[in-house]
Order: structure tokens, then sequence, then C-alpha cells
């Protein structure tokens, strides 16, 4: 469950407030949070507490996350001279503590950790926008009006991810999840076209390690099936299509990862209870489903819903 | 072109500061920039110029939409209690200033003025959250979690939409368009269930009339069939649903509306062109096919660029 910790008083009595970046760069304290929601659920897996923004911010792009706003660009990339703010990412160098967290949490952890990284489109967007945006106008501006400059850009991006995420396995990860969070902001056309390649360029470039790429979206119901052929094994799926359709866009020898709408969390027990066996049995027709929430957590969301949403999932009650 | 005036500088010259409902208020005012995209642009229609919460304002429900912010409701609808504060819209006395915008407007144009009407869901999600949303979750934990009241509520939405329409009908709109702009935020079950009936009850209620029956939202790939299903004629699509797919699952003996994505108006004009053109190929593959946006015209588009789009559409460039 994505943002799990949102909910959590023992999260918020330990996060402090500022930006995310400087939780993250605390390798106790990160390893901390991403821990509280296995304690306190139960869940199956663990996902690194981290942002999509931490490579580029690492390089030194100038980004940081604003608390109630989100990611903020000081100097947003305009053009192609831009693309000079951007260089490769050493992880050992750039981000050690990233992969002392994941060291420490993997020590720690009888579940799998998911390592974490945003995809090429979603960070390439905050570097255009500058902040968080609803129509990506300057971003897609981009891409249509200066293609080579938007490939240079998502290509540099995915390198980053790439980087990271591996550097992340070799610490300890046993599967990724490559967060695209916005990419259903495009037609399908031009996700194949301008964002595809990209993301494909870190899945390939993940094959040899032989661990489960995850990735994710909302708002994403056409573009499932290329978010699979971009080379991920499980695709996310939010609430707004059904797991069995679902399914079938992703194709054989995929699985889905998903999907109750999390707002269902804020409504009386039996609701959530029913809505939730309603995903358990979609999914059972769906080959490899992997239950979660088909976005983060609500911060107002009840922990204790949380905590019995999960025994639902093991088969712990009726 | 929905909100077409937002990019003309003879909008912003007549529009003035202040809240839309300000602007709605005055009928001269209003026809005048209901008119101006027509002139400007030389579109096959009008759109009237309104807002979704013009008829729950009428009726004293204490909403008001603050500039660069969107529609605000001083006590939001949070419980069965709230429904006290609806009454049946009286149109001629409610809204006599829409009625004589209508007659203004219908009686200089030459093409078909389609009159407007927000939707029960969309309506009912500023009235509980408040204000605008990214989440509805107060909204889905309304339905969910007291569905009699909700089904009220939106049943109450659908009458006074029902009768503001009729009303723009009887003052000579020839076409209508129900905006359910933000219903993508719902699952295709949820919909079925909290929404489609009540949406039905206006289309249905429209059905004598004999005109045609517009139904707008964004997000909407997977409740497309569905909102054809509550009687549209024609159902919006914006971008992210390939036409040909956005045909097969309206189905038969309807129309899709629809869909270049706004943003593409802010690339180079080759860029424009071109997609402009790929939509209405698409789009010959969809029976009846009405060219439109996806969404909303972006307030940063150059007027010209929209000029040249319609042009393109009429078969006057190449």
């Amino acid at each position: 469950m994505r943002q799990a910790g949102r909910s959590l008083p023992e999260y918020r009595a330990v996060r402090g407030e500022g930006s995310i970046l400087d939780a993250i760069g605390k390798p106790e304290l990160a390893a901390e949070i991403t821990l509280q929601p296995v304690r306190r659920y139960g869940v199956d897996a663990a996902i690194l507490y981290s942002d999509i923004v931490v490579p580029v911010a690492a390089i030194g792009f100038g980004v940081d996350v604003a608390p109630g706003v989100g990611p903020v660009v000081a100097e947003p990339f305009h053009s192609k001279d831009d693309l000079r703010r951007l260089r490769p990412l050493e992880p050992a160098i750039d981000t050690p503590y990233v992969l002392e967290t994941v060291r420490i949490v993997a020590g720690e952890l009888d579940v799998p950790l998911i390592g974490f990284a945003g995809a090429p489109f979603t960070v390439a967007s905050y570097l255009v926008e500058g902040r968080p945006s609803r129509t990506y106008a300057k971003t897609k501006a981009l891409m249509k009006g200066d293609p080579s400059t938007w490939h240079a850009l998502v290509d540099t991006l995915a390198e980053l991810a790439l980087a990271s995420l591996r550097s992340q396995i070799e610490a300890g990860a046993s599967a990724v999840q490559l967060f695209d969070s916005w990419a259903g902001a495009l037609s399908p056309a031009d996700y194949e076209r301008y964002v595809l390649p990209a993301s494909r360029r870190i899945f390939e470039g993940l094959a040899d390690t032989g661990v489960p790429r995850l990735h994710f979206g909302v708002g994403t119901g056409e573009l499932l099936g290329l978010m699979a052929a971009a080379g991920a094994d499980v695709v996310g799926v939010d609430w707004r299509v059904p797991l069995d359709v679902a399914a079938q866009r992703v194709g054989p020898d995929k699985a889905v990862q998903g999907n109750l709408d999390p707002a269902v969390c804020l409504a009386p027990w039996d609701v959530v209870e029913a809505e939730t066996r309603a995903v358990l049995r979609a999914g059972a027709a769906a080959p490899g489903h992997v239950f979660n929430l088909g976005h983060g957590v609500f911060p107002e969301t009840d922990p204790d819903v949380l905590k019995r949403v999960v025994e639902v999932v093991h088969g712990e009650h009726g």
C-alpha cells in the first residue's frame, strides 16, 4: 500500500516537518518509516520510502518537495540547453543514503522490499512544469514541439532510474516498482511514441537481475497494454478499470496489481469489507493478481480499517 | 469548444474580475460572451456561457465560484439534514437571466445554441467537498456510507438540471449538454449504481423535446457505454480513448464527440494540423462523430490556432 505511512500516528511522530527529501536523506529514519506499515498492517511486502525526484535532486537539478504542494523546481526545464543540467547518477556517491536505507530495511524484513523509482514521463513532467500540474500543458508542448530534446530528456531520466533501481537491487531490494503516476494524462498514441521507449530502457536494463518489475500509474486504463509491453511484469490498475478487463489488456504472462479505491476505506466497515471481497473475487479471474489499493492511502484513513483490509485479503475473516 | 472564451482578448475585455456567477447574471454580457467564439472561430454551434453550479446557487445553497479556484460552498453538504437546503428550481423566477441570455443568443445566431447544465454527480461533488477536489473522498464516503441520502441528493440535483434544461429549450436552445466533468473519478460499478439512475432521469425527462442530448466528462474511458446507456445521444470523449474504441463502447445509434487534446493547441502549427487531421480520420470510422477538443480550451491558447483548427475541420486547408 503506497503512502500507507501517511495515515499512521507513528509516522507523523517521527516524520517531522519539512521536505520529504530531508527524511529520505536519513537512513535510520527512512528505514523506520519503510518498516512501520509492515509492522502495523502485516502486509506481504514493503515499498521503499522515497520520492520520484530523489535522483534528479541528487544530481543537483534544483528540485525540492514542498510540504502540501509536491515537487517544485527552481528553474524548470525549458529547452535543449537544460539537458546540460542533467548528468548520470552514481548511486554510491549521489544517493548513499538510499542504499543504506535499503540495506537496513532488507536486513530487518522477512517480506520482500520493493525498490522505488520515478518513471521518465512523470519525472520529466515535474522538471518541465516546475510544480504539480493538472494539464501537463508545458510537458506536452515540449514533447510535441521539440521531440528530439524530449527524447534526450526522457532517455536521460531513464538512465537515472535504471542506475538507481540497479543499485537498490544490489543493496537488497528483491523487486522494483517504477512509478509513472501521471502517464494517464497521455493518449495511447502519445504514450507509445514519447514515453514507452524510455520506460522500456529501464525494464530491459533490469531483465538480467531477475527481480519482478512492477509499473504503476493512475488513470491509465487505455495504456495498460502498452505499460505491459514496455517490459513490466506486473501492471498497477486503479479502480476505474475492472480487474478482468485490465487482465485482458495487459495480456498473458503479465499480472495486474490493484485496485481497491482508497476512498472506499473512509466508508463504514461493512462497505469496505464488501468492496475488498469484490476486488478479491475479480482478481481471482486475473492470473497472478496482487491485491493493492488503486492509488495511495488517504492521510485521513483509519489505520484499523487498513489492518482489517489486510486481514480480509489474508483470509482471516469469514 | 468548451471554455473557448478564456483564450480571447475580447472575452477578457468584457468579462471583468469577480465571480463567473456575476457575469452569468447579466444577460447582455453572458450573451456577448456566448457569441464571441462563434464570431471569432466560425464554429458550428454555440454553447451557453454558464456554470454547473448556477441552479444550486440560484436556490440559495450558498455556492460561489472563486476566481482561480472554482466552486466553493460556505456550508458543505454533510448529511441528510442538508437535503432541506435544496428546493425545486423555478427557472422563470430563480434564473430569469439564463432564459434571457438564451433568448438573446438564439435570436442572433444562425447556428444551434447548446444549453448547459451540470450533472448530478459533479454538482454533488462540489456541494459535498465544498471546493474542487482531486480525490472526491467525502463524496464517495457519503455515497457509500449513506446511500439513501446520496440518492436523494442526486435525484434532487437531477430535477434541478432537468428543469433548467427544459427552460433553456423553451427559450430557444436547440440541443443540450450535460456536464459530468468529474464522473471519471468513479469505477464503472459505482457509476452504474450511484450516478447513472440520476443522470438517466434528466435524459429521459428531455426525450419528448426531441433535441440532441450531449453528455460530457473527462477520464471517462470505462464509463462511455454507461453514459450512453443513461440516455445521451452524443457522448464526449477525451484524448485518452481513440475514437474508434470510443465508438464501440458507446454502441450503435450513439455518436461520439471529441477528442483533440487541448494541450496540442500549444504546439507548433504543423503538429496541431497533423493531430487535427488524425482526429478527423479516426472520427470518420465513428458514425456521427462531432469534432471537438477533449477538454476545455487552455487560457494560454493562441486564438489564431483555434481558428485554423476550425478551418481544417471545415476542409478549408488542403
